[in-house]
């Protein structure tokens, strides 16, 4: 077996064995194939594309590149969420604990963001006191006491995919379904969950834009976390413009806080009940639809609210601040941006969105840079709704950016209009049960 | 203007413009760009190809990568020719000294052959005392006087050609029509003959294993070496068995020496006098028809012949061994191979055909090997021809493979056998005028 006959395979279109592909990313791992062998691989995947097998097999063979976790012998049966990435996208912070709240434990490690927003670990971070950095014991701790907990991921997790994704990241193979999925599932299956839900997400501010791929992708990761002997379900939602109201780490802890006190946009309320029914449901509390339940009452009775609470004094946070938003800190400069024209609005753009927020301090421009708790945008109307020139369509706050008035005029643009009203994209829009 | 962006829009297939491919050539060969992109990059190429338009300007940024070289200065309207390369193919022996019998100058600069059997200056090499490593001036003089000469290539020609080359025999992506296209053209521009030849070889031998990919390669080469104003034909040959009757390096003079003297095998013939009217017509000397009889008459005027002989006694090499073959050295082993059965031969693999001739000695296995200019095959039955069992098929010769009967086992595998006669596939496919 030689790494060019493997690529050749692969240009052919051919399928690779489970032997091979293993043999590829452990030899690719300890540096005996370079990157150029690599890279033209990668490229004959994203033409040829892989089959189930052959994902499932590089999934495993990227998992097994690294530390590899068994949550399930230390906690029994617990679920595990993934989102394939978007704009405002904080439903881990409201579906976790509502999962938490029913007796569904969710054991959460979690990268940090890099691009528009920060992630789950950023935004948790803006809480005072909050630490992400937990070692083993202290995690499975709180996920026991409070029925989940949110870590950030060790550096000894999937190498294969670090290294595979930088090397995809300079060389344009990026939009891949097998190796996006490989990607994904490598690092879920690694962190030991016996149960996953994929939020995979569709539309112009996603990996996926179309319904289709994102359904692709989905089936793809199902395929791979089932051969593995995981249960897996995927929710396709609507990427088409951010979701909720709030984007940036503090704005969405507090939009999240919120949701949990039952005051939540519809967009997200739909998706954070999908989204939480199905990981209870994997986990065996029932239906989808006796869960769905399960988790609207676990809002009404303030249950998911005080697992938040629960988990934010465990990871050390200053839970007062769920309830006093004045303890996020508050950005230094805040500006009201309002319409240029009057109409409807038939469009939010999730890029220029997120490179809004970027530029605000919301996010990170490289590895190395920090992110701004305070900086962010509060949308005040979204699609669908209209506007007369003059009202105010949102706030875009900052404490590191001083001058505003260039951001306001670019959030302007953010917004589409249109003289009749549009109608708005469903937010679920399919739920792949598995 | 960045790599990621020229990979992602090939990828998508999309046309680079003539500066982007400049840039991405010399960054690349800068060592700006890395392998791991330029790896990405040709296997894009090989899925999504390239345009015409694309192919002339890598040719030309490939070209402007080393020294170039304008032959028609210093020598006036010249003729180069090349061969995609085959099994047997002596045909620039023939050639060039028939158009140097007939007026028009050949200078043919060539390279060490790797693989199977030599290249043209290893043939020629065989020939006791004959130089190819010539200095500019040399050269010149020597075309000047015998009408043609042949000069082993210089390393600065095309330094571009080498690195991608390099890469693309690691990733599996050199048979790709626009990379061989303007790997094989940059080299013939640089060298700087106004008007070439290609003996594209179609079938089993060759990369071009269907007339369809030899005429699209065809025109590819015509394309980007016109779009730099050169006049260009191309020949479609077959090579689904071995060119002639003998393969090996000495072993090959000796047939070219038989050819010019007029005994020649048909199929060596009919290609020898197709590409020499072609190089003698693009040269100006009259149509293709008209310098075919010329090419005739120099073969039984002797002239081509004797212009052989001029050229090698200019080159330092021992003249007479072109008629006394013996001073050409003798194999220290020969075996002659009999039929295992009764049959016509409707088969001989090039690609066996090859390997045996490359273990004998003839080839090189790396770039560091020298080669035994007494090893090789002669043919004693081609196909078409019936056999007895028992009938010698052919006889194996080496000074460095003490027991030949090893190979004598495999040369019979070289042949196919069939109850019933088959037709012969022409030898010249096809003519693709300039």
């Amino acid at each position: 077996m030689t790494t060019y006959d493997l690529i050749m395979k692969k240009r052919r279109g051919g399928e690779l064995s489970e032997d091979e592909i293993q043999w590829l990313i452990m030899s690719y791992v300890s540096g005996d194939v370079p990157d150029y062998q690599m890279s033209a691989f990668l490229m004959a995947v994203c033409f040829s594309s892989m089959t189930a097998k052959e994902t499932a097999a590089l999934t495993l063979a990227m998992m097994n590149s690294g530390d590899v976790y068994d949550l399930s012998e230390e906690l029994g049966t617990c679920v595990d969420k993934h989102s394939t990435g978007g704009v405002g996208d904080k439903v881990t912070l409201i579906a976790a604990p509502i999962c938490a709240a029913c007796g569904v434990k969710v054991p959460k490690m979690s990268g940090k963001g890099l691009g528009h927003t920060g992630g789950t670990i950023d935004k948790l971070e803006s809480i005072p006191g909050f630490r992400t950095a937990l070692s083993h014991d202290e995690f499975i701790d709180i996920v026991n006491k409070a029925g989940f907990a949110v870590a950030s991921q060790t550096g000894s997790l999937v190498p294969a995919d670090k290294k595979i994704y930088d090397l995809r990241n300079a060389t344009a193979t990026v939009d891949c379904i097998p190796l996006i999925s490989s990607s994904v599932m490598s690092k879920k299956l690694a962190t030991g969950a016996s149960c996953i839900v994929l939020d995979v997400k569709s539309g112009d501010g996603a990996f996926m834009k179309t319904d289709e791929d994102a359904e692709s992708l989905s089936l793809s990761m199902i395929s791979a976390a089932r051969s593995l002997g995981r249960k897996c379900s995927a929710i396709i939602t609507d990427m088409s413009k951010p979701l909720g109201r709030n984007v940036g780490n503090g704005l969405e802890v507090i939009e999240a806080a919120e949701a949990l006190k039952g005051r939540c946009p519809a967009d997200l309320y739909e998706i954070c009940m999908a989204i939480s029914a199905h990981m209870m449901s994997l986990a065996g509390a029932g239906t989808v639809d006796e869960c769905r339940i399960k988790a609207e009452k676990a809002i009404s009775s303030g249950d998911a609210f005080c697992a938040f609470e629960k988990m934010t004094e465990l990871q050390g946070g200053n839970s007062h601040a769920l309830t006093d938003y004045s303890l996020l800190g508050k950005a230094k400069n805040i500006l009201e941006v309002r319409s240029p024209k009057s109409g409807y609005i038939n469009r939010i753009s999730c890029e220029k969105t997120g490179l809004i927020a970027l530029s605000l301090g919301a996010g990170r421009k490289t590895k190395e840079s920090s992110v701004d708790p305070t900086a962010g945008i509060i949308f005040e109307r979204t699609v669908g709704d209209h506007v007369n020139k003059g009202a105010v369509l949102g706030t875009v706050m900052s404490s590191s950016v001083n001058d505003l008035s260039g951001i306001g005029e670019e959030f302007t643009k953010v917004f589409g209009f249109s003289e009749k009203a549009v109608p708005c994209r469903p937010s679920v829009i399919k739920e792949i049960s598995g």
